[in-house]
């Protein structure tokens, strides 16, 4: 049970039902899920935090599939539960099948284990990996 | 200046010189980083996580480019220096552009503001998000 | 289920009973919750966490709300389920409003963010920043 | 050094210098620090995270003191070294003694060891903190 | 439930089969834990995780008891639920005690206390800490 | 550099040289290392963190190796560069080999990769690792 009551739809005020219809009208859905609906309690950050998800989501330099899974891989590696089942809907939307997500999580176990044996041996970084100015 | 000495070319033994020759070989460079210097001091080490890294970084259903910005956002959201350098690098190599790099880095700062938003207000997972059996 | 037994007051010997009364004299309430007959377990443990706890929440240069919304805020930052549950509630004891929740859980998001872009980034700290000798 | 190169005020467009030349005038200051100069480098990032912190920093329900020392607590918890100098220094500008310092840091600690403790142990939620419906 | 389904002995082909064969054998049990079922998704991480904890988890310069509890540590360290209490279980099979449980999760609570600190005063590395060359 | 100024023997308070004097006894040593230098800031907190620390590691069911190698695990997977370089010298100092540091953070790294693992796709734990009441 979130530590704050979810706002739906109908008990809305029209500043927070604005942020709805836009998230349903971007996403193609007819429903909010508990994230939105949690964060209402809040209206400044449900304003904020949609419009900073959609303009950093929207596809650019980087297609919306890839976007998804490195939203998913720092899920994972975060252990945030909620965002870990949200975000592996959303990428397999986008197209995320199996066989990529079994690669995703390898990387992203990898990536974990190497982090720390290059920490934990405070290894220094090799000039050819500074940017040259 | 890491917690172990690290192992040169010279130094190393037939084993430790096989990974390294790998290495080498699988990259087409003509140096070995420090990571690996630092990994040859515990041989076994050296040659599990290099076997593991070359398996997991080869292209499949994700390719090299993709791989590498996966690995990069992990290390970015660990805060790991030298992964953040080796990766950054690793990821240019193969194909990431500022604005690629711009829009990874937009993500993983809003992956990790999100994962603490849903997690810190204990947001219940929807039922749509949960797999089917 | 916690991975070891919870010791109840009935089942406590001295030592721990000691503790138990005064936590519940010290925070003026007639229970103990489960962080503390999990704890017990181990009197040591019991011991020296509830003294620490004890001493630095205590009202100093920082009021009590402060400090819990302080601990709060690492808790929703960390993920712990059972620290926010308690600490969200003990905050709201100690007077935070939904208005004063909403602000601190953008300030955890946002910080969780930027702390990411700047270490993502390497970003090199200001000589106006590093403190004067 | 960063990853990318920092933008300098005379370098930069139109847009980046607005951000800077906002930056300037809500914080009272005459320069730049690098966190801005690195973000300037993906100009849609340096917009959005300035006005994302702009709007969640200033005074509400909480004032700017202790949103300063929530963000500054979150940075040591993460060990994020860029931004611990940038928000002692803020948290410091904005009030901040050396007593309130020395608490602040003992409730982050306290916090991070009783974090592990209550999920090392698995502890289970008490029905008291569960919030009401 | 976990985000893709389990792989049951009878339902798995020859290449995962072989992998739970070994496991069974050698953890000498007659069942499979879920966490390889899980993996069983993805039969070359299956195979490359079990065989890297196989040889990592045999005994040597470190005996198995001292292993199962810094793998202990460290999953409680990170809260990872399922982690927790599969090396918790490991653990105890190994030898670990009550008693020993009770000081190695005051050391786990205890070094993340202080590495806030250190880390949140950016105390600078003595030079009798630094390896000699 | 410390965010705070570092307290010298010669310039301590009688309240302050007690913990130092009890520091270098313990540890059979003439110096105090920066960690402690830089608490003597706040004597509440470096008292009671040195008594902590004190109990903790003393021997009792686990010998001051085995914690010392721990509170080094810990800290590798933490990511604290201080840290590791004391508890590093630390467990040396305990008796731990290079083979014995090799195998440390190859659990270590190990155990950082299955966590994300076992968190990424959200593994149930089996009933089998449940505790019996």
């Amino acid at each position: 049970m979130p530590t704050v009551g979810m706002i739906e739809y109908e008990q809305a005020g029209a500043e927070v039902r604005a942020v709805y219809d836009d998230i349903m009208a971007t996403r193609k859905v007819d429903w909010i899920n508990n994230f939105w609906k949690v964060l209402a309690h809040h209206p400044p950050t449900l304003k904020r935090t949609w419009e900073s998800v959609k303009e950093i989501m929207a596809p650019g330099a980087l297609d919306v599939l890839t976007k998804e899974m490195i939203y998913l891989a720092i899920s994972a590696s975060n252990q945030c539960p909620y965002c870990i089942a949200s975000h592996t809907a959303g990428a397999r939307k986008a197209g995320m099948t199996d066989a990529m997500l079994g690669e995703l999580m390898a990387v992203v176990g990898m990536a974990n284990e190497t982090n720390r044996l290059a920490s934990g041996y405070q290894v220094e970084i090799d000039a050819a990996f500074k940017p040259k100015t």
